[in-house]
């Protein structure tokens, strides 16, 4: 049995999803900057992606910029809302567990002379809402805080958020990085009041190479990369139509799909924590398993034992699961979000992130729990004779 | 009948590439930072698609960077490089028939304090070597120039320009921005003595939203987007793996025949070339015809007569060209490159662009030889009559 358990790391493409991007490659493979019938039917299947899109996020069509990924979504929101508007301050805050893509930008802003509020976070890995009030000054032109965080799944209060920006004079602009909440909690831009927000098409079981970001209406954002003036001038390159077309597909499902999807994912999650704990002891739930976090990510540490063993005993099963977020695995070091959540060394040292699709099945769980009570328990015995 | 002569634009991508881009999406669909066995999977794979675009450009596997398509190369090539060489001087060249995706980070860096000497070109597009010269200065950090232009095919004296460079103590860096050349004319960095070149996807049948940056071993360049040090660090985000893997596909067959591809789209050119000059008057070949452009690229202006309207009533007969770049067809303006080139306003206006693919038969060069001289004529008369 084949059990993928790393959709936090990345999703397979729907099959709807490859069919429009191959007819796009046959048929509609036109540059939608030609003047001619080719480029004028693509501008058209662009614009359903687009609103699409718009649709799953409760935006306007307008307000959707088509990016190469996540993470330059998250780029171009913080660095372009920043250079857009320079003369109002010079204090950004985030938090201590963002993404890479996130966290990386606002160190490069600190060399260039940004005071930056890093928030810490508490043991389940949620802000403190009276950190926050406290670091904010008239200065703060810009927050960014990711909703679920994409190693143990909590969600941030950002409902919260925005009424403590909103109760103030000079409010910051509120950049949500919703790479890992898009399909797994109900996102809504208008209704939160949300100026920026990131999605990323491969973790909805998009196209990898795709992304947007949402700018609402009247924000000022300069451009990252320059050129054709793409994207309204935002985003420059020619568009990369399949990736598009795949992702207005994916964001489609999404929407339509969300109460059964998040019904499902929930149910798995449910199904997974409960097996864990009933089959094995020494164990820790990282992020509160409740419903403070995304349904879709359960991050358990199974103390006195090494992650990373764990993974490639269970990929011998044919169970794929993540030590962390993928693009933090590669690296020796802790976990930082693990670090700033107050984890001890062996609970960091042996985290494994289960992350779910809908597309996972009951029976794929109970293989997996079944597998790991007996992988944990060999293991631990092997660790106890040495 | 079809005949798409708006390769220049885009390409249709190969069914080879369709293949590899589907398979990769339907079977190897792993985030290739993930530290199992479908992380592991992809990444060889992707090893062996920078193989693959290496070789095509005669670097070496570790001089070639993913990126999301051409803009993105040229900007991180030019801001990059940059970047990474801060103390080396303040002073810039390029020429002004460049594609925006330089000429607009040049206006950028010229902003943010850079002397840049633009160069001008002659009535073919060359650029001028003595010119070059005179520019130079010791405080000259770079230079970026494009191969082959897009709009009329020009091929600048690369070689030259090198042979400048290497004879001066203090050697500016040389991007060449490769994107209208690669699988059009010789490429090889290492004999040619380039330090970047970026090349483009879906100008070679590969797919749209990927391209590649060569950057020569032992020149520093700094990131432009930042996050899970993707890349080797110079370019983080999910790798957009269906993409590269595609690149490689399309690098390979422009290596592999590239003698074939170049005389097949040499005789095509010469044909409608011929066939365009025989049957109709008042027109005039832009760019030198000859050698000096590249074999895909045929831009002629129809005097008397409006690009656009020509464009759409070739269109009608299911011819599709060009009235100039794709990107910048959309604007009113007329084009910068056939300005610099001293064009009068009314070439100006009846300009059309033709790009071929070696993928293009004689037969459909025959059919649009002979729809033109009707449609030219026509159009000519109704012209007379107002």
């Amino acid at each position: 049995m084949e059990v993928y358990l790393d959709n936090g790391a990345t999703t397979r493409p729907s099959e709807d999803v490859i069919e429009i991007m191959v007819k796009s490659m046959r048929e509609n493979y036109g540059n939608p900057s030609s003047l001619h019938r080719k480029g004028v039917e693509i501008e058209k299947l662009i614009k359903k992606a687009r609103r699409q899109v718009a649709k799953a996020l409760g935006a306007n069509e307008g307000e959707i910029y088509f990016t190469s990924g996540g993470t330059e979504s998250n780029n171009l929101a913080v660095l372009g809302a920043l250079e857009g508007n320079k003369r109002k301050g010079n204090h950004i805050i985030t938090t201590k567990i963002e993404h890479p893509s996130v966290l990386n930008v606002f160190n490069v802003l600190e060399e260039r002379g940004y005071e930056v509020s890093y928030l810490s976070v508490d043991r389940n890995g949620e802000i403190n809402i009276d950190e926050l009030k406290n670091v904010l000054r008239d200065e703060t032109v810009l927050i960014s805080m990711m909703y679920v965080n994409n190693e143990v799944g909590i969600i941030q209060p950002i409902s919260e958020v925005t009424k403590i920006i909103n109760s103030r004079k000079s409010k910051p602009l509120l950049h949500v990085d919703a790479i890992q909440a898009f399909g797994k909690i109900k996102l809504n831009v208008k209704k939160q009041n949300i100026d920026l927000m990131s999605i990323s098409g491969h973790k909805i079981h998009g196209p990898k190479g795709i992304g947007a970001l949402y700018v609402k209406k009247g924000i000022k954002i300069k451009s990252m990369i320059f050129g054709g003036n793409q994207e309204l001038g935002l985003r420059s390159g020619t568009e990369n139509v399949p990736g598009i077309l795949g992702l207005g597909i994916a964001a489609e499902w999404v929407k339509k799909d969300f109460e059964s999807n998040t019904k499902k994912m929930d149910e798995l999650k449910i199904r997974l924590l409960t097996g864990i704990q009933n089959n094995l002891e020494q164990i820790k739930v990282n992020g509160d398993a409740g419903g403070g976090t995304a349904p879709h990510i359960l991050n358990i540490s199974f103390e006195g034992m090494r992650g990373e063993v764990l993974l490639h005993t269970l990929e011998q099963e044919g169970i794929y699961v993540s030590t962390g977020s993928a693009c933090s695995s590669k690296k020796k070091a802790f976990s930082h979000v693990l670090k700033e959540m107050s984890l001890t060394e062996d609970q960091m040292e042996g985290a494994i992130r289960f992350s779910l699709s809908p597309h996972n099945t009951l029976e794929e769980i109970d293989y997996t729990i079944d597998k790991l009570k007996y992988i944990v328990e060999d293991l631990r015995k092997v660790i106890a004779r040495r």
